[in-house]
């Protein structure tokens, strides 16, 4: 290959980009997305021309179905440069549409889902140590512009990373189209077109072709400005992450049951920004995503938060529920602490459901040992069956120590007990009584009077 | 004025956004920015509905004389306006494309100030507690997109801020142009057009004319993306203000000559983006702008603090430096530690210059009481005239407790000064030799034997 000095910058250029974010290391193996276009194709021939990498190169073509005959021809050429530089070449033929329907997204999306799933099979095949992706510094002001225009949170505006976990590297993120159309040109290297690129199907398209025109018009240097914000998005964002997640395990606990409870006096000390972060977080926890999670949402919370009232709770989305209670509150699926159950039980030994797990024997004692998950019961006052179930309004019991009888709602009160954590304790019910609430008091109805005994132990704990 | 259901939901989304973000109060005399245009119109007319604030209306109307007659027009129109409806009217007559040569800023701009000025002059004229401006919905993505396509940090991706110190206030900021066009047409509401607005003469106009209605075309919800997002940048900005500012006092520390010096160590442990932060507030301090500052230079000061060489320096635009030594940075202007000075002294008594001020007389000791801003010389040893001059490379001295002499270089490095501030210290100089320098260490041939000597005090300091 004959190489001009305006191609040698241009090389220099992503050597930059290469070390500046650490994309390689010398001896890699990589598996590089080649679909045939004129950016894999120049990106393939960069990783080939950094000579001092050492790299094993890995060609990675997936042919999506979605355009017939062309399809076929760009596969077969891809399968061709490969054969002619002497590199891997791993192919995988999909129905992108059909897998489309199946997974209920975009054929973009779906596209990409596909790629992606190929190249982890592949990392795993070869021992790989990084993917190289073809993403250009054009794609990255496109994708900052779709976000900005379809409304996403700061994080989006970071656009695409320069590396992305586990393994995914970029290194023509600053490179133009324009830059790789002059190298594969000039070098007499050639490309294959994608038809679906000059469709204005996708909303890609339509920012490519309808928007970047204008604000080329408006600013030529439009791109390197995009590149620059963008850059300082993602440092922006990096730290927020590290600050919030600092800061998430000073105002969260995580209870024994798994729960996540907030202490609200440090959550409303932190900016109101990070309150936001935080609440994204704890949800991100709960939830895994934040599908359908707005700003309105996130505010409603931190207005209950704030507010004064002792209680209360906001209902979100993906049946999320955010409650306060005293000083703490709980970011939750609401299923997860309004269970319904009654179980009856008739013999001794140990029981498990699916809310709640236990086991009933009799024992002698010679101290009363109470434990919170303990609770030793008179046989006198024991008969099968008892039954098993959570708090229900109206519920009453003569909590160990006092005389009379009590609702159940004000010894919750009495107790403190998040108002969200209230269904979560078995109630053990002996001759339609309550002789247990599990994990915290024993009624003093059905104390232990002798040595004998019937022990319950249940092995949940929710505070 | 007769009120339709939708006016009053209009009129209800402006109560909100002046109380969500605390615009108005009870009984405040507010400053109208009066165009005649429809927007300021809008406003004025939403102002004296919110009969509840109770507030003293003033209209200050600009005529910038840019469009000849029109201009007048204008004026006039809004005299009117008030006439109609019994309002205070303050009118200023300006030449903006005279004051813009003066200023050398874009007309626009020139404009711009001299409105606020008057806004100021009015504000203490009536002692007005706000000053009301019609930025529009429209106006915010606007502002979004210029400041996004001319390239600015993120800080200016806020857009323009609900409310702005010391009393500038937006209530209109949540309204579109629509919204505003459709409130003063239903109620027979008349307003003047501003030619200007329809020429592309302006960057906000091309905006406003070529890219907007490519943005509303692919997203009809452009707008509350971006006034989400925008509020979204205005939260994060606040908060990295708020934590940049907590961290500058932990870094820095201000000598008692007024430089601020930086822990390198502390400084390294921060987050990059805080890095960036901290560097650009502490230019900002000493510069009071950071004009001409971008990314590369501050990304050139972060590069020279986290290499592991022992000194160095960045030169910055605007005589901005920033050095390094030892344990401390600065971050100053050059010509402030790098004076040049020398003074010669044939009398005792105080002595005042430029760089340096201090004290000479003739005194009886019991004690050698030596602060690091006295020196006692031995009066055998004195002699009239005296130099007082800084640091040239080559100063030898011997200092204090020592037998030889000792290059001042290597002195300066002895006591760990760091070297940005070795020009600070004031050398006196009798008989051309070294025989204090000042603040630090007396030369040991000049020390005093008996208890007449001459006392010399000066008053600077400097670490």
């Amino acid at each position: 290959m004959d190489l001009h000095l305006k191609i040698l910058s241009l090389l220099n250029k992503v050597r930059k980009t290469i070390t500046k974010h650490n994309l390689l290391s010398r001896g890699d193996t990589v598996i590089v997305g080649v679909s045939g276009g004129a950016d894999s194709i120049c990106l393939l021939n960069f990783l080939l021309l950094l000579k001092e990498y050492e790299l094993s190169i890995i060609v990675a073509h997936v042919n999506h179905s979605l355009r017939g005959e062309e399809s076929e021809r760009d596969a077969d050429f891809v399968k061709k440069v490969c054969r002619d530089n002497g590199l891997e070449f791993e192919l995988l033929v999909e129905n992108a549409s059909a897998i489309k329907k199946e997974m209920g997204k975009s054929i973009e999306e779906s596209a990409r889902i596909i790629r992606y799933r190929f190249f982890e099979i592949l990392t795993t095949k070869y021992d790989a140590h990084k993917v190289a992706t073809a993403h250009t510094a054009c794609d990255q002001v496109e994708t900052v512009f779709m976000r900005l225009i379809r409304g996403s949170g700061l994080k989006g505006l970071s656009g695409i990373p320069f590396f992305r976990e586990p393994n995914i590297v970029r290194p023509l993120l600053e490179i133009s189209k324009d830059e790789i159309k002059g190298f594969l040109t000039e070098n007499k290297i050639k490309w294959v077109e994608d038809s679906s690129n000059t469709e204005q199907k996708y909303f890609r398209n339509k920012i490519r072709h309808k928007l970047i025109p204008v604000l080329n018009e408006l600013n030529p240097n439009i791109s390197e400005n995009i590149l620059r914000t963008s850059e300082q998005f993602t440092l922006n964002d990096s730290f927020i992450s590290e600050h919030t997640n600092k800061l998430f395990k000073k105002v969260f606990r995580k209870t024994a049951a798994g729960f996540y409870l907030g202490n609200i006096k440090k959550f409303n000390k932190v900016h109101r920004f990070i309150k936001f972060a935080l609440i994204r977080e704890a949800i991100r926890r709960v939830n895994e995503n934040l599908l359908n999670i707005d700003f309105d949402h996130v505010d409603s919370a931190l207005k209950l938060l704030s507010s004064k009232k002792i209680s209360g709770e906001v209902n979100l989305p993906n049946d999320l529920l955010i409650a306060k209670s005293y000083e703490d509150f709980i970011v939750t699926h609401k299923s997860k602490i309004n269970p319904k159950y009654s179980y009856t039980i008739d013999s001794f030994g140990q029981h498990k459901f699916e809310h709640v797990s236990f086991r009933i024997k009799k024992v002698k004692v010679k101290k009363l040992d109470l434990g919170s998950n303990v609770a030793l019961i008179d046989p006198k006052k024991f008969k099968f069956p008892i039954e098993i179930r959570n708090f229900r309004p109206g519920d009453k019991f003569v909590p160990f120590g006092m005389k009379g009888e009590k609702k159940l709602k004000n010894f919750f009160i009495d107790e403190k007990v998040p108002r969200y954590l209230r269904k979560l304790f078995p109630l053990f019910i002996i001759n339609g009584e309550i002789a247990w609430v599990g994990g915290l008091r024993m009624s003093e109805r059905f104390k232990v009077k002798g040595k004998e005994c019937i022990k319950i132990e249940y092995s949940g704990r929710y505070i």
